[in-house]
């Protein structure tokens, strides 16, 4: 709070191609007054997703980004001083802070977290990346033991906890993602039964080879040209859990969709469903009890991406538009 | 069985392009011989689906017919003679016999059906037409009271009763569909809140006025464009029941699949669900018990389009592709 400044990350302009450096600025903002029901806070880690990239686009599940605001992201962050109740200084708590040193927050918008050690895994595993992974996988994706789940970004945030969570269950599980080392990672190290580097070969041959008995659960993080490449290896009465549309948010989105859309859900009886974590608010407890077993256990192995700096938060979600990261990627603020 | 003659309609090749008339041959072929576990049967209704076209292009949910062999289609059937345990001369079975007038099929792939009145009845309401549109209404879509239900090729066999089901249960229903008689037809006979005609208005905005409250299940028979006009106006947790895709079957599939899959599935969190009528059989006698009812009471009007004649098959299927009929086709033999 020295020198009573905030230096904070705006959204210049809207990117109407590939997201580029120049569309944020940062400045030198002032420090926030909180009001009645608001907390001051001090961000600690900023969450980077490709969802903040498809908040340019419009409304999604939230309200668009627009220009010249502070960019828009979750974090986790300090109570600084409180005039919210419920809230006290030195609590920890999970909000929209945007992308800023200090923000002023409505209480009422804040998730009071626990004090854990490490604090990022409130990011990460014990996040909305392991939370959705677990709901996605479980609620939607509903996998059986012996059946073959496939991920795709699986290197990433939440695909990497999905292909744990489907081998935990018993699952064949095959990764998609780019590139060798992200590739021999996900079977050295995270269990994976195969993996398919989308950007050295193929994608619906390799598949075939990697899952030869066809694909129950498809987890969809990217839409497009994979997605396409799933659908006709879908088995009979298999389900698509419908995450994210990555290959769809850095640029202009594509005016067609896959083919075989709606041919093979009718023909295989496919169910392709979207959803998002806080769908599933109510079964939030038994989900962390879960996951924090498994990470104990070390069946379940968290894998952290964190870069220090809040000046380098646009190049950080560049780089994880162009899937750069390994994990959950997460700013230092 | 006069003159020992069976006459038959061949499908002589497969269409690329439109099915036509010369697609098919008819032939008088030779009096079937029923092995043992077969029976004698003379067909008295063949039924017309849009899915005899889907047949053409490949493997479905049953292999794909071949040319220069009977074509394939379901029908209403007589046993003449039985070397079939459980049936005897003078049964009534559903199955497919193929399009022509007499047949020699294994026991095991026929269904006995009750004698009523009238026969057609078998075909349409109490047939698959029917309790297509029962499960895929109820237990795919799964409307609550109130909701807005929108149902594509709404003047077909289907389509008539799955409007008539959501109005029975409390819905407002719009049914979209080919002309002014059949939209007419739809609100006017059939109860129907609302009709939008796809040929003569832009399906989006039409529909947007129709369901100014957005779509909580959309019934699809048709996929294309209508599809991807449905999906920007589904509500939050909205059903997509995918029961055929007819503006795909005849000619080439579409290359690309509408807009808006996976992105709107994700954002809105919606379930597009395949579904073939015999995923429920273990709920048929609900079902039937239910339509019986629905009939009975006036509730359920049955609109059936029998032509007669197994000379005009053909031109019967080729109609109904082209959308002329209105509920359920088939032929009387």
């Amino acid at each position: 709070m020295t020198d009573n400044v905030n230096r904070q990350i705006l959204l210049v302009e809207k990117p109407t191609g590939k997201l580029a450096p120049q569309n944020f600025k940062m400045v030198d903002g002032k420090m926030p007054e909180p009001k009645d029901g608001e907390v001051l806070l001090r961000v600690r880690y900023i969450s980077l997703d490709a969802a903040n990239r498809a908040w340019m686009h419009g409304a999604t599940y939230r309200s668009a980004v627009e220009a010249n605001t502070v960019m828009a992201g979750g974090g986790i962050a300090e109570v600084v001083s409180s005039k919210a109740p419920g809230l006290a200084k030195g609590d920890l708590v999970f909000g929209d802070t945007g992308w800023q040193e200090y923000a002023a927050v409505p209480g009422r918008y804040l998730v009071k977290v626990p004090h854990l050690e490490p604090m990022t895994h409130l990011l990460s595993v014990f996040g909305i990346a392991g939370l959705t992974a677990y709901f996605g996988l479980l609620n939607v994706g509903k996998p059986k033991s012996g059946e073959t789940v496939v991920v795709s970004a699986a290197a990433g945030s939440v695909g990497s906890i999905v292909g744990q969570i489907a081998k935990i269950k018993g699952c064949r599980v095959v990764g998609i993602a780019g590139g060798k080392d992200k590739c021999n990672w996900l079977t050295s190290e995270l269990g994976f039964d195969a993996a398919v580097d989308y950007k050295a070969e193929p994608v619906f041959k390799a598949l075939k080879a990697a899952a030869p008995k066809g694909i129950d659960v498809y987890f969809d993080n990217v839409g497009g040209d994979i997605l396409e490449a799933c659908l006709p290896q879908m088995n009979l009465h298999g389900r698509i859990a419908c995450c994210g549309a990555i290959s769809q948010y850095d640029g202009a989105p594509s005016p067609t969709g896959p083919r075989g859309v709606p041919g093979l859900i009718v023909v295989k009886r496919l169910t392709m469903q979207g959803f998002i974590v806080m769908d599933f608010e109510d079964q939030r407890e038994q989900a962390m009890a879960d996951l924090q077993r498994w990470v104990k256990s070390g069946q379940l192995k968290v894998q952290e991406d964190i870069i220090n700096g809040l000046e380098n938060t646009p190049q950080a979600l560049i780089g994880l538009l162009a899937g750069e990261n390994r994990g959950k990627r997460m700013v230092k603020v």
